[in-house]
């Protein structure tokens, strides 16, 4: 497999402006590394002509392969295709059958087709029509001294489509390149202690190439094989994260698409159990992300949120007394648990309570102090933890330690 | 004022990769926009010194600002200060009272100055030092050909405080621009239409520039004038916003860092009046909306999120038979809304049941319908929606729909 160098241009003066944050070349980046193109440098410029042709002259004279996304659709003025043909010293060709099938589109909605569109069924004569399969710009492939140049329009959704379906295939073609790996998502220990914990294993395993991406609470392992043939190394990628789920339990919860909500309504699924939830400072969040899985509706009847001392007490039967030790408290969040269990008639509960901040903290419990807890199988597990002073992200964190810790509570490993 | 323009470089290898996404870029570009500086051109590249080099060759020559983000840390082997140097044929030169800080900082903690870090006093020896209020990682100020070069680490938090405490104002004195604005936010009506039906009324009001911003759900009109004297618009700028919001009552809720869950919580405050929730297909996200806003405890107990039938009957008294009419019908959120009234005490009451999908629609009720209703005042509102298919933006847009509703059945205005 050979390594080719890229790069990267984004075309669009609202990607100048701060207003708009460029995500499509964290795409691509991604994609391309998976077929062994290396992007080394990244330009965005605004929608102007000169602008565009300088960058076309020395990104084809320093890089294997060059992307270009952005000025294609009608309201751009099309100026990118004008500074192609520019570039390449060649006129802009009609397309009849884009142009037939663009008609189509426009009659089956029972649109007259209008003229100013027209333009997107013309091209300059020396591109390869890249398709596009869920819009009507289309992509577009030169070759030049040698290198690849590929353009698409911005709009993600079509930039994604023509990159996976026209795009990918063509650059495995040329570095024989295919790259299997996992994602394997962990919670509740920092990156460099994940690391130092997992190293040992996997180095293990010769030719795979690990990365660490921390992403709000969640730190992904990605591990990646350069194969020969799809499949190849299918079943090491899948050793990998049985024997780390083994050796990490309370961390790692879940691969590739999974999600500690979709995980968690996995294994209630699979035991056909059921969960409800009270929460206090995280203010309905739990409920929200539990319920942001379709088909929740099998395992999540009821949530409560119970912000006040006089709800916890009308809604979940938490008594006066239990209060007066605070309602921040073991105490209380275990009769949150047990009022839960019973008003809903669930399998499981989870129980929140906490000082979200960034007021209303004390001495003895300052903002962060969090109480989670957890019953289901006749057990209770609850937990103190300190957390940040950020109010939002306070909720955030409970939420996903709650969840976690179900997951555990469910699987018996607490 | 003078028109200038710039250049950014970010430099960094995770920026190449596609694991960190540069934020930094639309920072600076938004608040230089306000001092008259108009960005041209982003580019990003890794951490190698030749192309460190080659790209303040070609942007000091083409561009009257330019500002490198990055590669200033000491995990960054300080590649980006010594490329400067080669660049600009000077040496590093040790800045004593900077030495003398860091050793203060480490010794207060009770750490010991570690010899590796004496490399964070040392500076090339033509560079203007900028003061970094918040890290350790000082920005740098270059003159070159008459363009001017700032260089700052891409820690964001460290990169915004050199940016607005030292550069903003050293390019203010050099175009003389002030820029004064407002955000002023609205939901509910599409970008075009909103365009339309404001452009009448902003055209009155000569020398101001206006954007229409749309995120999310929410569209936001930013105003702006160029001004010679702080303050000088900020009565145009408060008349443009009384006008519009009387003009789009529905539509327009608030402005710069208000949002609908606080400006929900001021009016309920206003008021000294409390809300509760009932929520079906939202699942808790109205309620967690509500309690981002610190303070939210002064106006907001309780939360139901009743999934099941099962608990629109014991929670909130939902009647058997009303639910035979569907749970997603005007009867059952009618019910919902008296039920959480009388059972939370609340002033007011949000109840939602709808179909978020993408399972579960029938002819009748496909996916995206979603009933909304609100109570309070002695008034009840209930509205069916059609949203779309996909199931986290449907309960995104029936938790801001909600909340919109609420604000208008407070102010009267509904």
């Amino acid at each position: 497999m050979s390594l080719l160098n890229g790069i990267t241009i984004s075309i669009g003066d609202e990607l100048l402006s701060g207003k708009t944050v460029d995500s499509n070349n964290a795409f691509i980046s991604t994609v391309f590394s998976r077929v062994g193109i290396k992007i080394s440098k990244k330009l965005i410029i605004g929608d102007v002509n000169e602008n565009i042709k300088k960058a076309l002259n020395w990104s084809l004279a320093e890089a294997d392969v060059v992307t270009i996304t952005g000025g294609l659709g009608p309201t751009h003025d099309d100026i990118t295709k004008q500074a192609l043909c520019e570039f390449f010293g060649v006129e802009l060709k009609t397309h009849p059958e884009i142009l037939e099938s663009l008609k189509t589109r426009f009659s089956k909605r029972g649109f007259e087709f209008p003229k100013s569109n027209a333009s997107q069924a013309e091209y300059p004569a020396n591109a390869e029509i890249l398709h596009n399969s869920v819009g009507t710009a289309q992509g577009m492939y030169f070759v030049h001294d040698g290198s690849h140049l590929f353009v698409m329009p911005g709009v993600p959704a079509e930039m994604r489509a023509i990159t996976n379906e026209q795009i990918i295939p063509r650059l495995r073609d040329m570095t024989g390149a295919i790259q299997e790996s996992i994602d394997i998502h962990s919670i509740g220990m920092p990156e460099s202690q994940l690391y130092e914990v997992t190293k040992p294993v996997l180095d293990e395993y010769k030719g795979a190439k690990v990365a660490y991406l921390p992403k709000h609470f969640v730190v992904t392992i990605r591990v990646s094989y350069d194969s020969e043939e799809v499949g190849e190394n299918a079943e090491k990628l899948a050793e990998i994260y049985a024997r780390l789920s083994q050796q990490l339990p309370e961390n790692i919860y879940g691969r590739n698409d999974e999600s500690l909500s979709s995980v968690v309504g996995a294994e209630l699924l699979k035991r056909q159990a059921t969960v409800a939830t009270a929460e206090s400072c995280t203010g309905g969040l739990i409920a929200s992300m539990i319920t942001d899985i379709s088909g929740s509706s099998d395992y999540f009847n009821t949530g409560f949120v119970t912000y006040a001392n006089e709800t916890k007490m009308a809604v979940l039967g938490v008594q006066e007394e239990t209060l007066m030790h605070g309602a921040v408290s073991e105490e209380t969040v275990a009769e949150m648990l047990s009022g839960t269990l019973e008003r809903s008639g669930s399998d499981y509960a989870i129980a929140v309570s906490g000082v979200a901040g960034p007021t209303g903290g004390t001495e003895e419990k300052p903002v962060g102090t969090v109480y989670i807890g957890v019953a289901g199988n006749t057990r209770q597990y609850i937990k103190r933890f300190q957390f940040g002073s950020h109010r939002v992200l306070n909720k955030q964190l409970s939420a996903f330690t709650a969840l976690n810790l179900l997951r555990l509570l469910i699987r018996d490993e607490l």
